[in-house]
């Protein structure tokens, strides 16, 4: 049901022209010699590797393709066709001996916490890239989408731990639209998934479909509409997703401390 | 050279009871079993741990001691000895296989590059305490304090990589008086370590005393004294000092991300 048309909604040559002025300007700064990305052969990130060469150049932009056990093979290939196609370097990096470890080495570890498992992944693939990065001064740049962060839908720490977040403002929809119009028509139709157990699809564990959810995320946070009026137009998915982004608005933010002003003397 | 007195600038019995609070609360509200933490046996996760079972009683309350190579035998001692007097539960897991297989499966990873892999370790700690806290919907404890927060003297998204951070508003000098007032003196005149490589100590890496450090951070930021005011006083530290607030800010902010909104289009 098509009631607003995110995909419509935006610019992408003048987003696309943002977004890499963005990236060189934030890289410039800090006077970092480039940056590196995890390479899953999936959407975000090969529209975040795309715009990264575009502004940088392919010879500081750095791919790690990253699989593990949950990973397909047509991944990998895919991330390593990207590379191939924006021409920069990678390495491959098989992260499964790193999850062998955490589970020998977890005394209450059991595949069977599904979440709290498949949560290693990303991190490990975290802690992977700062290596990089702390190794070559690079910042790390970070996949996520809009649709992503409002929803939380992401690990905090793991994919959600980047130095700069180029493709936050654009929507899964859009970031498809972007793709296409990039180059990478195969990698635009691929369905979303963070591949964290086997036969994970992110439209699957979220239970509706980013066709949707892109809408009525568009409706409340661009529109600015009521929660009341949403529901009206696409029913429970706006209260699960309100829902979704109010549980998880602390993965992005600054953990919280108390204020302890009160206890304060002045000396 | 004692100028600013930050030792007494606190309301110790004051500041334990806020903090107690805060706990309360945010485990409360978002209706969390409990909390994890790391127990290194040095100062701050002693004291965080200690406030924390006063808020939430020991059973609620989990300790992971995750030594390294560079983890002397004494702060294991130590960390299992806190959690004795405190009565709360622990678990013992060496993280050593854990660095050792990131250290075999990255292909361009060297002891040589020592900031890199020794990020490495904090990342590893912040993903075991995740894998507890998500098996047993637990928060997961933040141990920096308000010298290391504003001196960026953590590692982001390792040990900076948490739910809420407790102690972040004392200075470590106050935190080191704290922990004398709840009953640890042997860990409160402890040497402060990150332990990322052997022999490493916090004032050597840093090159200044806290005692010193703590005094140009107070004047900085409680007294907002000018720097060129703290320049006279405390001499160059207080520009090291400034160069490493500015320079680490980003740690503990959101990633940032471009400002697109000149490329929506309104449908």
């Amino acid at each position: 049901m098509l009631i607003f048309d995110v995909v419509n909604a935006l610019d992408y040559a003048k987003s696309r022209e943002i977004i890499i002025s963005f990236i060189s300007q934030i890289v410039e700064r800090v006077g970092a010699g480039g940056v590196v990305l995890g390479l899953s052969g999936g959407l975000d990130s090969t529209v975040a590797a795309a715009l990264a060469t575009e502004a940088l150049g392919p010879r500081r932009v750095l791919g790690l393709v990253m699989p593990s056990i949950f990973t397909p093979q047509e991944d990998v290939k895919d991330a390593l066709e990207v590379a191939g196609q924006l021409g920069i370097e990678t390495r491959l990096i098989d992260i499964t001996p790193i999850s062998e470890a955490f589970a020998r080495s977890i005394p209450d570890y059991s595949p069977e916490y599904r979440l709290a498992s498949g949560n290693l992944l990303p991190r490990i693939r975290m802690a992977v890239l700062y290596y990089y990065a702390n190794k070559d001064n690079r910042l790390v740049v970070g996949t996520s989408d809009r649709s992503e962060l409002l929803l939380g839908y992401f690990t905090k720490y793991g994919d959600g731990g980047a130095d700069f977040l180029p493709i936050a403002p654009l929507y899964k929809l859009q970031v498809r639209e972007m793709a296409r119009r990039l180059g990478f028509p195969h990698i635009a139709q691929k369905p979303s998934s963070p591949r964290l157990w086997h036969g994970h699809t992110a439209e699957g564990e979220l239970g509706a479909s980013y066709e949707v959810i892109d809408q009525v995320l568009y409706a409340l946070f661009d529109l600015k509409k009521p929660l009341a009026e949403v529901r009206e137009l696409f029913g429970e998915v706006a209260d699960f997703v309100m829902r979704r982004v109010r549980a998880n608005l602390h993965k992005l933010l600054p953990p919280p401390s108390p204020d302890i002003s009160a206890a304060r003397r002045h000396v």
